[in-house]
């Protein structure tokens, strides 16, 4: 039976706070879990399942530190309306430094919602990014939503938080925005190497990092609607690019 | 002031069952709201409104039915956690017959979750598709949550709900799915004529409307993603084929 000294603890890694001062998240269902079993094992901490999840999963837990719990415990613990099976607490990896040489890399300035984040991690990872660049105010990783949005992706691609217009500015390649009067983006070809930058879900790009463009890239809008969702302008852009 | 009746009744717009009962449904936020006046003014039963909003909007007012309300009643009435100056009330209006003859009309195929419903209209209406066609079972267009994701598309853009298999089998013209070893997109070219279908978020396209593609497109993948958002594989293919 799980204490409930332990629940309050699974809980607070709800919260960005608690996160932090224990260096921890929390990833749940079988898809998600499964992946950072699969691609970041060492960064398992204690994984929480129903006995059914954790007997199917037997052969591949060795070496894993599991508890298996009852569905109310589940409840109790998981950040979802609709637990799923099982919630991992995993450790908080270090990205390693980004290459940016010969690699396409996202930078992402700005963006506020969990959900669209993820889905860009995700996105990333379905066309082959394997580095995103976050400015210092976009939404955390680790933030449940983004986590459960990435639908295993977190476990793949390295996200990086840093001060986009000092860290831009260092980088000896191509930069390319997405902005309203660029270059027609099916005119742009395969890029081999460069940051493509997406912007905030409202502002678009900050006036610091859009001065450090060195190319502009543009969907063409056909109709009426203002602005593309971020997830989806990402997922557009890099469909053309890589 | 708003009496408790008339707080229960708007509030009653927030589900399903007191829209269906009523026609009517819920739209706010300045931007939303303007597009509804714009597009589809007839639609609008009243606007309760802060006095702020009134005094700025009312030359576009005219005939307008508006109740100027506290922020308190504003805080009672909306759906949302941060509500934004302004709650419309507005009647669902009948979308005209679909027509497909010389178009391209979206069809999405049990699309649940709300936000990525309504980023799929928005995204329909950027690249100026004014036509999606839903599958019985997908979420209602008038959610609150599809009515805010479409930041204004639902206005400028019809939403049908059809038998998929009855009515796509009734039409004369080209039937492209996505699926996983169609047609690599960049081929494909730009489609003048034809239903483009968009397949549920875990499960795809459902087994009775891929019987009725007569061609298959797939997005390639590069990396390891085992799916993509239904809302960016939406504006992917539409940016490809519109």
């Amino acid at each position: 039976m799980l204490s409930k000294i332990k629940v309050k603890y699974i809980q607070s890694l709800g919260h960005k706070k608690g996160r932090a001062q224990e260096g921890l998240f929390i990833a749940e269902g079988p898809k998600l879990v499964a992946d950072i079993l699969a691609h970041q094992p060492q960064a398992v901490e204690t994984i929480y399942a129903l006995p059914q999840w954790v007997a199917a999963q037997a052969a591949a837990l060795v070496g894993v530190a599991v508890v298996a719990i009852t569905e109310k415990e589940l409840q109790q613990i998981s950040q979802l309306n609709t637990p799923h099976q099982v919630v991992a607490v995993v450790k908080q990896w270090a990205a390693a430094e980004v290459q940016t040489h010969n690699r396409v890399v996202l930078v992402l300035d700005g963006i506020q919602d969990p959900g669209n984040m993820g889905t860009i991690i995700r996105t990333a990872d379905w066309f082959g990014i394997q580095q995103v660049v976050c400015s210092m105010d976009s939404v955390e990783q680790y933030n449940p939503k983004v986590v459960q949005a990435t639908m295993g992706s977190i476990a793949r691609v390295q996200v990086h938080y840093k001060h986009l217009p000092t860290w831009i500015a260092e980088q000896q390649v191509p930069v390319w925005v997405t902005a309203l009067d660029g270059q027609p983006l099916a005119g742009v070809g395969r890029v081999k190497e460069g940051l493509i930058v997406i912007g905030n879900e409202g502002n678009g790009v900050s006036q610091a990092v859009m001065q450090l463009a060195t190319q502009y890239i543009t969907i063409p809008r056909i109709g009426s609607a203002e602005s593309l969702n971020a997830a989806v302008a990402a997922g557009v852009v890099l469909s053309y690019v890589v």
